[in-house]
């Protein structure tokens, strides 16, 4: 049974304590944030306890592990002081808003012994993980293409964009981890960026990209970005080798098909939002990080793979903004 | 090159003259109608001869086989006629519409000798065709119950349903002929009838009905008949064994989906009428004429068929009037 | 927070227990079980307290409410005694294995004024709720025709057979709730029984049949059952009208696709068995029994349903023996 | 009635001679082609007159119209030619293999006065087209991203390739008409080249590409690419709105689905080739062209939608080449 905290009570940090509340091997022991009674609404949900300073947490013996769902610029400081004080650790995405803020404490990440894993939930989707595995099993043969279409049925609001770090960084990014998950090190980033609502533009982001990867594999990976679908959360993939190709497609709260005079077999709009849509995923990314920590054995998805989601994402804002493709090294 | 003349310019003459005049192996050499001008028009769109009486064609050395698209009544005479006169027949549904008139002619239909074929059209249908060959295959193992759902998008006129001896004779024949096609001997039949437009109960006959099939193998079929579906010909089918069950859907005219706020997914009306729907069908019907006729083969239904078709409209008839279940000998 | 005691240890028994203790308005108070330690292993799983005997369930001041898991011949006494004691109750289906078991305690039955509700867990299937839903808004027009396609995984052990009552009562009860639940009353039952599988043809019973049912609105229902399916739990239903139909189908795990050389789009199987696929049909019925527990409201299923799914059961039982329709009052 | 002169008896050549053959309003009346027998075979098959030298065709007063359908650099000649003698014109693409082709010769494209159209085939695609004519009719909103998916089953052997003008010209060029047909004018083209196959990166060549197409109305388009596909003919494409979104899929030779133990409906490989999957589309394609030529109103695709999807194939050429995104003036 593993203890654990969660950091922030926004939010994401609701997913991860509800999960955490219905997960047979894990029980939720303190909510904190500093923020007015936030954390203590939170905890109150689930019979936990609740704090403001996350040195409670830290100095807690009774506290196993750590998730943080803090903002984004929290996210190193929670990391390294939650790994010093011996804490195992699942960090939500990105670990940074720039790549300088990491590599300004290169040698204190590379010195952490705990286990930290990160928050790339899409990687335990049952659908993509399915596919994951299948692909790795050679049931397409050569991986040629990877097609990731991922759009949020609504922008959010525009107080929140421009604290963002921009779309590559704050929604894309959960696509570049899974262009990495499925075809490695990519070797090239073009980002064509689209301004469709103009109050987005005047906050210098995007709210649509298609962004183009290449891998070193000779794969190229597609992605097709929107902060906004009129039929939901629009969450596909599909992977194409030379033998054949899957696909993962949207989930609708029922299976019931609609047919009419006009129309035959309409189906309910996607679920919405992530919450729901990644229900399942929330809960085996726990699970994962729960067996990582009890077996001792490396969490699935480690700071290594934070980095290198964030560079992605820096790369896709530089090819953005300057129309040019942006080699990594 | 078969040189084909067709009995009868109504809509299913239409069919026959079109699927002919673009066969590579058939042509239209004539077109036979007593009403008006029928005849020369429908020869008019394919430049083949014209006549009102049948013996023009029986007596007709250009003429290789007929096809009889006649009124039902005249399905048998016309098949004598023409087998007396040493065509190939392909005649359409139903053989006659009472087996009264079968069994006053049993010893003259027994005794031709030229290919007769019975125009049970979905037998061709490339799905069920598929379907079919690959039951045969054993690819679902023992088939255990098979599923018929046959809806035509509009009743037809009252007056049509009156002459047409009743639903299980005019529509249903073709689902009698899919069940044996796929179970062979039929021994029991129980008919559920549904009057559900009044006018039609008033004509004597049912507008939808659900037929229950025993097969000699101890399989069971069901088919679900509506003289109306809101959104087309509704046409599809179910064949599930023990290891496994394939199914045949609508065709609809395009690919396109369509989603929206309220639906995902909405798709076009299924194909509207029997003409579209089934007019590959109609053609490999045609090719499977000519091939059985050029080399001597068995054409692939027969007077058999028919009959025994015609036999179980008769039971379902019995069934539905007198709520009971009907033994076939 | 309605506290809940459930009877019987079995694997129903771990559906409901299962379903309380992850239910925020209910609690898991106590297992009843007499056989071995099985009312203390399914206990200890969520933190309850066992018992062996019954009348430690309705003795107890602190439990609410008795969900009847037990043996089917023990419905009926666990009902009355549970009513007796004033606690409300949700009871499995069937009611009896007999309808003389329900007649003889008729008045009994009838003096009940604790809420009792029947567990036809499927009418609170979310794609099943929202076709029921939709029809009742008018949808498609005029419901002519339903058909509803549930066929198992595989059969039960050929002991369980035995004791069963029979396929209809044990298995298609379930779907003669789904029929009267779209259709109201039905005044004709005729059932086509097969035997698949000798063995359980050899206890007595069917192991696959279809059943038709006429309804007192004209409509007609079809089921088709089979114990046996290669692809998984077949939950399958289809309700057209005059103005459109409405469909659901299965669910599968992911909503992977797979195309190869050979075929392409090939799905998972579908989930297997009834406690994954109607996890959340079993989670809403019990929100349904604690909304009409706690609001002093009509459950939405009650002894009424019960009896006539079960006189239905009956009637198709006699008409599969007899092979004749069997009419009901 | 159109008098059509097909010139190329080749695979594209034969397409057209069967689409006149079978169509109500044209007729072929010669075929054209210098290589030994192949224009006399082809024009065998369907009753019409075979020449050698175009000049036959030019002089020849009972043709209205030329479907030009020749190798590539003989396009331009041909198309000069026909135009000069008054014949109506139907050309395949691309124009021309090099953009100078095309300058050099502008004064005489510009003084064209009989109809020329352009055999951009898949505008005519009953998918297709309704997908465009929804769009047109606002069903999405504004048109904000679309991806076109386009795999041919297998490449074409090396020595086409080598003359091919490469993937972009040869192959791409529809999918750059396609962008252009939904998003009008393209500002900007990205090519990410892949060479899969070594034999066509050694002929300087790449077997598939993935295309970001950025269109003046603000809209980006993704066109993914191979020279191969495992399930046949993969042909999609998605176009997102801000309200909504059209997708046409693939079409399969029937609407079989297969279910067993492993896998549930499993469907049919793609329709595979061209010939078989814009079936539809040809006979459209000329249907089009007929009613422009009889009616004297302008070709739905001209000589400025050649030129323009040829500029697209260079410009995404060089790009792929020199990794850099290329705008257009």
């Amino acid at each position: 049974m593993l203890r654990i905290a969660v950091i922030g009570a926004g939010r994401i940090g609701h997913v991860h304590a509800k999960t955490i509340a219905s997960h047979p091997d894990a029980t939720l022991e303190l909510v904190c944030d500093p923020v007015g009674d936030a954390a203590e609404k939170l905890a109150a949900l689930y019979g936990a306890r609740a704090a403001k300073q996350t040195d409670d947490i830290f100095t807690d013996p009774n506290i196993d592990a750590v998730i943080i769902g803090s903002p984004t610029p929290l996210h190193i400081p929670h990391l390294l002081a939650a790994a010093k004080a011996g804490k195992a650790v699942l960090c939500e995405k990105p670990i940074a808003l720039d790549m300088a803020d990491v590599t300004a404490v290169e040698s204190e990440l590379d010195a952490i012994t705990t286990p930290v894993m990160f928050g790339f939930n899409r990687r335990f989707d049952p659908s993509f993980a399915a596919i994951h595995k299948a692909v790795g099993d050679g049931k397409v043969g050569r991986l040629e293409q990877l097609t990731i279409i991922s759009r949020d049925p609504a922008a959010p609001p525009i107080e929140y964009i421009k604290v963002s770090g921009g779309i590559f960084r704050d929604m894309t990014i959960h696509d570049f981890d899974m262009a990495r998950f499925f075809l490695g090190d990519i070797t090239e980033v073009f980002a064509a960026g689209q301004v469709l609502d103009p109050a987005i533009g005047a906050a210098g982001d995007f709210d649509a990209a298609v962004v183009t990867l290449k891998a070193a594999s000779g794969a190229v990976a597609t992605i097709i970005n929107n902060r906004h679908c009129a039929s939901g959360y629009d969450q596909r993939l599909e992977a194409a080798g030379d033998e054949g190709a899957l696909f993962a497609d949207n989930i609708r709260p029922t299976t019931v098909r609609f047919s009419s005079a006009t129309q035959t077999d309409a189906q309910d709009p996607y679920l919405d939002f992530f919450l729901e849509r990644y229900a399942d995923a929330y809960r085996l990314e726990l699970s994962a990080f729960i067996e990582a920590v009890e077996n001792g054995t490396k969490p699935p998805t480690g700071i290594d793979d934070a980095i290198k989601a964030l560079r992605l994402a820096e790369a896709a804002t530089d090819s953005a903004r300057s129309g040019k493709p942006v080699t990594l090294a």
